[in-house]
């Protein structure tokens, strides 16, 4: 559904590794934060496992997204830095981007489709972007961005298929393994495959044995059916409340996933909105539902927490111990998915 | 509203001081969470100061209540622990206590009204404690509470005229000092005076010229207008969305507060909704409207962030740093307080 963006071609020798990730963690520390990892006994309980929750929700912008952006900005080159950076996007990526731009003191513009929601606008806008509305096409956004490019001598930020936004995402595992290794799984969601890479790789390099899966809504499975037929199939009229995974994935996502990540499985709306709940009842952490995604494989038990998914516990009747993206937390509190069939 | 339960003394030497504090947080220590503090920019911006919010959402339970009937629970000797404990209560204090008890190992039993939201009866049952119900009246209540304590010999742990609670609630204190100090001015909530007991006794023993301000609803001022009559006067048909907060001052809460605190204001019921969509959609951490009543105080203007209530900024420009207790997070997500003039 969604092509690249000027300045997203798949160069395998760019492809971000371990030092990458290393030197992003180092690069963004000034600016990021590191956020907690929680856990919660009555979930432990629940699905007979550890559960380690890394809460993106409280990165700055409200998700994991800053990361990868704060890294790409940073890096920069000051000559390049000086006309400043550029995007199209709705979603998190744009609030995350124009945030790291205003730190830098470079402009930032993003290009919007006519459609986006008014909060998102809001937010980009809050941090400082310079907002360009276009029609809700993808040609029309690629064509309004590369105008701007020619335009201003911008440098394209591509909210995924980028070497240093995956390296930037990377570090979401660096610190979870930090605050909670020895683990045997690792879940994050997947939509572009930024996080899903940049966890998929860094896991691997830091501790083999533990296993990642990533997580998809059923109705926007394109990663899983791509990763299956080994080549990128793209994502066909996606409808599901999490709104955040809606992209095909990019080039260098797809490279580093094929080579790191374990498996990819899908999971139902219902079980979504219901993760998305217990998130928010037992965690008391604000979760958006793309958010959710990962927690409702446990919730639908298509991964099995201690069974044949998870490596096997240390022995004794120790539980399976599980790392979680919540990889954010921007929602509309007007709409909360189970406040829908609520009377008045 | 609340008159004492059974062993709630008026002892002055029964008051705890930072000693009992600091052996409180010993012994919850293999408890209790060392809960996160947490930061937002946006809200710093907002209000120019440096917040730093204590967040006992996470706190086991879903309330820095567990600190407090953990600690209490803790100190049983053996063989008085034995007959177990007791209390009447329909709030977060049931669920604490009941949890304690179980990880000790003993009895809890709960008396509960009638009329008691089926949540909070859910829960504290969901924590192993034998619930009773009684008519919606407090002689009904303190009434099946004696019967209870003389047929079993437990021993009943008030939800906050109680040295043990006391002291347990002042370690979230000691443990926001420790994660941002030096802090100019601490915000806590107060109802029965618990959690503004403990605190306001651990900031001033640790850190003196930090001035320390509870925070109560307009609509349940109890405590606002005993604080200035200098005797404890009694809550007259409070009538706030901040339920955690109707109750009226313990005696051994009155004397800590009018020893240690420095001032208590009042907040408007709009303000502390507001206060509390802005810790949901800022700080992305659930909190219920009695954990938003700090911030309230902030939002409503009525504490000046760098005005006369903060102690002098430490000069060159900097902003007043502010501690705030966000007490917890169990609330109803099918009733929130913003959703109700929304359309079906």
């Amino acid at each position: 559904m969604q092509r690249s963006q000027p300045g997203a071609t798949a160069a395998s020798a760019d492809l971000p590794d371990i030092d990458a990730v290393r030197a992003a963690a180092k690069r963004i520390r000034p600016w990021a934060k590191a956020t907690p990892v929680l856990a919660s006994s009555a979930l432990d309980d629940r699905f007979g496992a550890r559960l380690a929750f890394k809460c993106e929700s409280f990165q700055r912008t409200g998700s994991f997204k800053f990361r990868g952006a704060g890294n790409a900005v940073l890096a920069l080159p000051d000559e390049r830095a000086e006309a400043g950076v550029a995007t199209h996007s709705s979603g998190n990526h744009a609030a995350a981007l124009a945030l790291a731009a205003r730190l830098r003191g470079i402009p930032c513009r993003v290009v919007m489709p006519r459609n986006a929601p008014a909060v998102k606008l809001a937010a980009a806008a809050g941090y400082g972007a310079a907002i360009e509305r276009c029609e809700p096409t993808l040609d029309a956004r690629e064509a309004a961005l590369a105008a701007i490019l020619t335009r201003s001598g911008a440098t394209a930020i591509h909210p995924y298929d980028n070497a240093h936004v995956i390296a930037g995402q990377g570090t979401v595992a660096l610190e979870l393994l930090q605050a909670a290794a020895p683990l045997d799984l690792v879940l994050a969601p997947i939509g572009g495959g930024g996080l899903a890479a940049g966890v998929a790789l860094t896991v691997k390099a830091l501790s083999p044995r533990t296993r990642v899966i990533a997580v998809e809504p059923a109705a926007a499975d394109d990663a899983h059916r791509s990763f299956r037929a080994g080549r990128i199939l793209p994502s066909l009229a996606p409808r599901t409340v999490a709104d955040g995974l809606l992209t095909s994935l990019g080039q260098r996502n797809f490279a580093l996933i094929r080579r790191h990540l374990d498996d990819i499985v899908t999971v139902s709306e219902a079980a979504i909105v219901a993760a998305m709940r217990l998130v928010w009842e037992r965690m008391k952490v604000v979760v958006e539902p793309s958010a959710a995604v990962p927690l409702a494989a446990l919730v639908e038990g298509c991964v099995e927490a201690g069974g044949a998914h998870a490596a096997k516990p240390g022995g004794n009747g120790d539980r399976p111990r599980i790392g979680i993206v919540l990889s954010g937390g921007n929602v509309d509190l007007d709409r909360l998915p189970w406040s829908a069939p609520q009377p008045p």
